[in-house]
């Protein structure tokens, strides 16, 4: 990298005004950052890499780039219960753009300082546009909300509006038919290039949840995920799931495909007692978010749908089929 | 990633035989792994990110690469004094190749091992080949080594035999003459495409060694940021570099271009007291490592380069004008 290059990185990253480093002991700049956790709490440690092409389109704004390259990897902390503490950014760039970098450092940053998660060491290197974020959180020790928690007789919910991201994915690709009107595509191209880590909500949960995860690769691929950790089975009510406005306006068909199987939510789903119930709808409402109870768990392994009853009633219910491939999807490892 | 892909990556880095998590609370597998530093650890954070044809040339082994993408890493540890704890992996792969993931895993791991660090979570993305990793280290409260920490009247010491990368890297080149036997070429490449970072060194240097950093950009290039950081000037003797055979056996040029401003060693440059000098010698020989002391640390800003005396002696002295432009040069950002 040219000195000028070099700068524009400081510049944008490491040199903003009216900020110094408060989590880290050692800032960026020495061979090691370091930093504290509390005492008692343990650290919680997420990684994940976005990739041109792969994980983003070409077409995202710069600022929601950076945004969202934070928000998946402090979904990963939410899912347990972590609050974030601090993280580190690898950036391969295939040239340095001054626009571009600024436009991203705001996404990424006004997002870290929304959390107070703190950018503690990097790299930036030359190649086809990466981005790798490693975030860490802290936890109060053995309170980490795990996956394989999940225990027979719990409520089963999910937070916000999954498959928003989805729709926006099928009309940027041109598969839907009849396409988004203007309002519906902005609303949902949101959804999809700025989601919010549900981080409030993965913090009030402990105690409260047993098991979480956060939908990445669909409702039901990650459900799977929960049910073959926690050894158990579930039955879940299509009737319960909630429908954003943009997606009740869709055939109900690309509607179940888009919640069940869409992915790239970054919604919470959780399971609780029953006994929990009252205080999970009092945490959504403080926070001002949706959370619908949509199953129960079972002691039988696997996955059953229904329609025609309520979550944990068993009257009148209907069987239908799992038609949504995702369910045995593996996630890209690790 | 396919069923069968997954399941490589699985195998090779996850299900290794006779190794279950150790380090981690949680292990990789949930949303975030969750580790906890002992009470009274600091922890020490480092990340890099190597990409093919600019940090590695496409002729290195798997193994080789899988050490050398962690050296690098528990080489920033070792500057700061920490011991390694945890790391995690985000790989990006053109292809799964069974052969190269093997030989990967296995460069990688059993360095991992060897310094008790548990890859504790990680991602697989299709692109370009490149590695990132994160570390995790652990320091005793207030005991990391700085480059901030360099006192006047400290002696400047340096680990092993810098310089063999960098000739590694010219005969790559083809640019030695004349070039290198196959035995120096053997053992220079080695130096460069399997470091050893020097873990236990950084850790024995604590409450001994007032700054350290890892010569990653060449001996100058680095040291210049200690005495930035430090803001302080050295005199540093050319007659006690410590001079591998390799390079003795090049050009006096050739030799010192390749000590001074070479990169990609590896090894430690630190600064310790006059008064700990038996002990740092003491420590050398416990670890059966060469510690040269090449100059002394003095009060006028600056790099002073001198002959015909030893360290800290200025009779008889003579100045050498640098020449080596690495000195003002700066590291890939943050």
């Amino acid at each position: 990298m040219s000195l000028g290059e070099f700068d524009l990185i400081e510049t944008f990253f490491w040199r903003r005004p009216g900020q110094g480093p408060h989590r880290a002991v050692v800032g960026n700049g020495d061979d090691c950052a370091v930093i504290a956790p509390a005492p008692g709490m343990q650290l919680a440690v997420s990684t994940d890499t976005m990739v041109e092409g792969r994980h983003f389109l070409s077409t995202v704004s710069p600022a929601r780039l950076g945004h969202k390259a934070l928000a998946v990897n402090l979904s990963d902390l939410a899912a347990c219960g972590a609050a974030p503490l601090a993280f580190t950014l690898a950036l391969t760039l295939p040239r340095v753009d001054e626009a571009w970098l600024k436009g991203f450092a705001k996404g990424l940053l006004d997002l870290a300082d929304e959390h107070d998660c703190e950018l503690i060491g990097g790299d930036t290197t030359a190649g086809p546009l990466a981005i790798g974020i490693t975030v860490m959180g802290e936890v109060p020790a053995g309170q980490a909300l795990l996956r394989s928690g999940a225990q027979v007789g719990d409520d089963l919910w999910v937070s916000g509006h999954p498959g928003e991201a989805r729709l926006a994915l099928d009309a940027f690709r041109g598969s839907l038919h009849p396409g988004l009107g203007t309002e519906a595509f902005e609303a949902t191209r949101l959804a999809m290039e700025r989601p919010d880590p549900r981080v409030a909500l993965g913090v009030g949960l402990r105690g409260l949840a047993t098991s979480a995860i956060d939908v990445s690769d669909g409702l039901l691929g990650d459900l799977g995920h929960v049910l073959r950790r926690s050894r158990v089975g579930v039955a879940l009510s299509l009737d319960e799931l909630p429908v954003s406005p943009w997606l009740a306006a869709r055939s109900p068909d690309e509607r179940l495909n888009c919640i069940l199987a869409g992915g790239d939510d970054y919604e919470l789903l959780f399971t609780a007692p029953p006994a929990q119930r009252e205080r999970v709808t009092q945490l959504g409402a403080e926070l001002g978010l949706v959370l619908s109870r949509i199953g129960q768990i079972e002691a039988e392994p696997g996955l059953r749908l229904w329609r025609g009853a309520s979550a944990g009633a068993s009257e009148g219910r209907q069987a239908v089929p799992n038609r949504w491939a995702s369910f045995d999807h593996f996630k890209g490892a690790a």
